[in-house]
């Protein structure tokens, strides 16, 4: 079909429903970062595959909303007489409520299908038309319903890991989340993340790249639960483990009946960022619900002491791949063609050879020059660049492990590189400095660090429009929360056991980007009688672009902990490596 | 009337009106930090005279929340077998609606005064209390009505000042803010902050210490206004100029009665954390009620080019007077009995010798040794100390001059100091430094910026608790939003000719306080590719003690900071200063 013919069946469809706009969602009903196919039905009717965007579709207009990263790919892909890009984070662009607020009028009708937004979007959208007196319909699936072809839902089989790895027994974990029930007086908790899910249930699954999840919801009350999965994933075996710890086994299109079938007067509890508006509104209708923060993100986040062991073993596993990545580059460049494809291949491939290694976290950017400055860049075919000795070269990366996941960036110099690029990287890198040895009360949240990474490049009039760091997962989500270090606020504060990343930047447009990413564990560094003070460890193992260092801008503490740095990179990672790679490596970690 | 028949007579108010707990209130129905004695029902009843701090009733229980400026003084005043003490801030202490949620039954009855609350605390209380089914009156006056001999509203003369003075006229002001009236769609806006109404009529009162504000309530439509005040405290000329400005003087008492008659479907604005909540609750009930952000707030933040070019002139004013202060202190100590009470005096006589002043803007803190641990030490003649040739002194003080208002902490070494003290004043002067030199892009909240003061403490495993910045006003109030450089969230943006303070500091109880306080300008920086940039111009002037500087804890940049400020503090106020000041002030300001 084509987009002009999409467009017209469901303006049909809409006019025959009363509705004069939608708005159509890229997530699925879990609000997963990557969701299956079965649930890209933005992706099926604008043509744009980014990950992030919102489509809004009128009577005789139609837009799309993304952010910064897709800028530039949504307006490559989209048909622009038909659909109008609108550029999130440009102060120009009106947010969906306004613009809608302004090209609708008093009485009319938007539709959405509010499984597929969070409760907070559907809540602040609802409240934002209410002003103007334009109503919303809740349950509008008519672009789901003109979708030929829809792929079908995900069926891979899940697989279980040992206490070994995840640190907890089942049981042992919801016992963890039922303690924090009673606390509140929660009877039954509802979670429709799938990350959540598979954190709480020692369980994995292949449904989707990158994230090792399954489709699945989960409700837990004081002494049951139930787990809404299509049972052929299940083994016997896990079925039966699963039933031992007194969790049900019912079908994922049950879970709604299901829901409805509470015993009356529960107080149930659902987080409103994590689970999306019809389940908050189906159960608001009949229990006393808490809308409160999800009780499995934030023990999720906290990492155990068995998972912080392997996470270790995972950094000196990635570290290795890294250096042998590195050193290979450095030897072969302009000896064969490598490209920023077929240097992410050869990445992957080195990652490959690391023991429990599963799969890439995320799609890795490989980006040469001017791409380096396109935040999120996807290499394809058409945009290949074959690397040269010589501009700046950038890899943000990652892997999934049985011992935990990892995310790490390198920018790396191929050749001689002008002073602005030694500048840029040396000021990325005093602000990594600058939050990987920041001390800070027990209470301090992310957006109180955040500037720590940002302070010297605002000096020198430069900034990047991202966040500092994310959550990460442990053998899961490579981005998880609650806690984030960045600009906006989030009320979660830093905990001992968290893992973030820590990936200040520049980015010149045309030219290069920067960025050098950690990640970082938080600790106890120690208590006074003024309070007990935290501070982070660096995990990721990989040594620092020595070329791409200035000297002379850094204080002897900055010197100081990147030799320690490099020092350790080597003592850590030199007896895993091959001859050619460790002498490599010898020679990245020198002292500067 | 004995404490002990004050609680009795209000417990049997409240059985009889079936309320079960009463929340009283420090606030007068403007929420002005400082209330007149008119509304000072919570000292009354409890005995305790800190500027902050609620008391709640309960049948057979009595209870005093305060924040740790107070913890001290309210343990001292307080009757503790009568009134329990709740130190606000300590980990185990509940916060109030929490602590009625527990000591009241399900069913029972709060009664609050609610013109003596913001509406977002009502709201709040309400909301929280409702979950465990506890009831709430709003309109509960027993307190007050039990209260003998209450003094009358303060009755003192208004005064207006110039356009010299304040930069806008009274009509120009009147027209900024209608401005923004439309721009929003408001046909009227509700003042009830005593400051937002002196700034906008350029007129300013006596009716409390320190704030040079009257009691007054004021609405703006988009031609007319209306003053409620007691029209006795102006003069024919002032309300004849008020009238030329279509301005209405109405008396005080019928502000309610008037917000009734506006006509039906109005749109009224009123700041939620500035009106109180029977104002917002009365409006809400006829109007369509818009709890925005303060109009006037936000206007008055922004010094005018006027304002700033007056406010240069204050700071050499009140920079002369501390200097003659601080070099009279160090010729006499142990010449003459100094003490902390006789030494706040002499600065204050100090400060009477600049053209323009007419006041303190706040109670000076005069402490010495252990007393400048107390945050917000205020001496009297039970706790004054003489000052020795030894020990750290802090003091913390301001004036109300006609061209601004000032306020200025410094900490000397009166004598040899320990190494500890020494590195405690290095750390502080540290953090003082990096937000004083800060640079960031427009958009950045004070939240952002805090860590810079604390970072250097918290390496070191220090802290304070209290905000490093607030806003302060232009002859008017010395705290005043909507900005604040601290670790809570504010969402309000710096933004150019905002003036904060910048005061971290370092306090060891049963030692001594360190604090360094000086007035920080917004302007602008540069303007690049990446944005555009804003930084800080200290505008106090006044030298750091140099005795307490350990040099060998700063980077050369510091290092250069505290010797062009010095240089500065000299160059601006040598010309000012007779000679031995002047003479003291060159070996004062010498580079280190």
């Amino acid at each position: 079909m084509l987009l002009s013919e999409k467009l017209q069946l469901l303006r049909q469809n809409m006019a025959n429903q009363g509705v004069h706009a939608c708005i159509i969602s890229s997530n699925d009903p879990h609000l997963s970062e990557y969701p299956a196919n079965h649930w890209k039905i933005r992706e099926w009717i604008s043509g744009f595959t980014g990950s992030a965007g919102t489509l809004v579709i009128t009577e005789n207009q139609a837009g799309l909303w993304t952010d910064s990263r897709y800028h530039i790919q949504a307006s490559e892909q989209l048909d622009n007489n038909l659909i109008q890009l609108f550029k999130e984070g440009l102060p120009e662009v009106p947010e969906i409520p306004k613009w809608l607020s302004q090209n609708l009028k008093s009485g009319q009708t938007v539709g959405i299908n509010n499984a597929l937004f969070s409760d907070s979007f559907t809540m602040e959208l609802t409240d934002k038309l209410k002003v103007n007196n334009i109503n919303t319909v809740r349950n509008f699936i008519a672009p789901e319903e003109i979708w030929e072809m829809r792929p079908p839902l995900p069926n891979d089989i899940i697989t279980d890991i040992s206490e070994d790895l995840s640190g907890f027994s089942r049981i042992g974990k919801l016992n963890l989340v039922r303690e924090e029930m009673k606390k509140t007086g929660i009877n039954y908790y509802i979670s429709a993340a799938l990350d959540e899910i598979a954190w709480v249930l020692n369980l994995r699954g292949t449904d989707v790249k990158y994230n090792p999840v399954f489709y699945a919801y989960f409700i837990i009350s004081l002494d049951e639960a139930w787990l809404f999965v299509n049972p052929e994933k299940l083994s016997k075996k896990i079925s039966h483990k699963l039933s031992n710890d007194k969790i049900t086994i019912l079908q994922y299109d049950f879970f709604n009946i299901f829901l409805e079938k509470l015993p009356l007067g529960a107080a149930v509890l659902a987080d409103s960022k994590r689970t999306n508006a019809a389940i908050i509104e189906n159960v608001s209708k009949i229990y006393k619900i808490k809308k409160e923060d999800s009780i499995i993100t934030n023990l999720k986040a906290i990492k155990n002491e068995t998972e912080i062991k392997n996470i270790y073993k995972t950094m000196i596993k990635d570290g290795v791949a890294m250096v042998n990545f590195l050193c290979w580059l450095y030897k072969n460049i302009e000896k064969e063609e490598i490209t920023e494809l077929s240097a992410s291949k050869k990445l992957l491939e080195f990652r490959k050879e690391q023991s429990d290694f599963l799969g890439e976290s995320f799609e890795t950017i490989s980006a040469y020059k001017e791409h380096g400055a396109i935040v999120h860049y996807a290499v394809n075919q058409d945009t290949d660049m074959s690397l040269k000795k010589e501009g700046i070269y950038l890899t943000d990366s990652g892997g999934q492990y049985l011992t935990g996941t990892t995310d790490i960036t390198r920018t790396i110099a191929l050749g001689k590189n002008p002073e602005q690029a030694k500048i840029d990287y040396t000021l990325t890198l005093k602000g990594h400095i600058a939050l990987a040895t920041a001390v800070f009360p027990v209470g301090t949240r992310g957006v109180q660090l955040d500037v720590l990474a940002r302070k010297e490049l605002w000096k020198n009039g430069l900034n990047y429009l991202h966040g500092t760091g994310h959550g990460i997962g442990y053998y899961l989500n490579v981005h998880e929360g609650p806690q984030s270090i960045r600009t906006q606020e989030n009320p979660v504060t830093l905990k001992t056991g968290m893992v973030t990343s820590n990936e200040p930047a520049i980015y010149r447009a045309g030219e290069y980007g920067i960025r050098i990413e950690n990640l970082i564990l938080c600790i106890e560094k120690e208590e006074t009688s003024f309070g007990k003070f935290l501070t982070f460890e660096t995990l990721t193992l990989c040594p620092l672009d020595k070329k791409l260092i200035m000297k002379d801008l850094l204080t002897q503490e900055e010197v100081d902990w990147i030799n320690n740095y490099n020092k350790k990179v080597y003592e850590k990672l030199a007896q895993e490596l091959n001859c050619e790679s460790k002498e490599w490596l010898k020679l990245a970690t020198e002292q500067i």
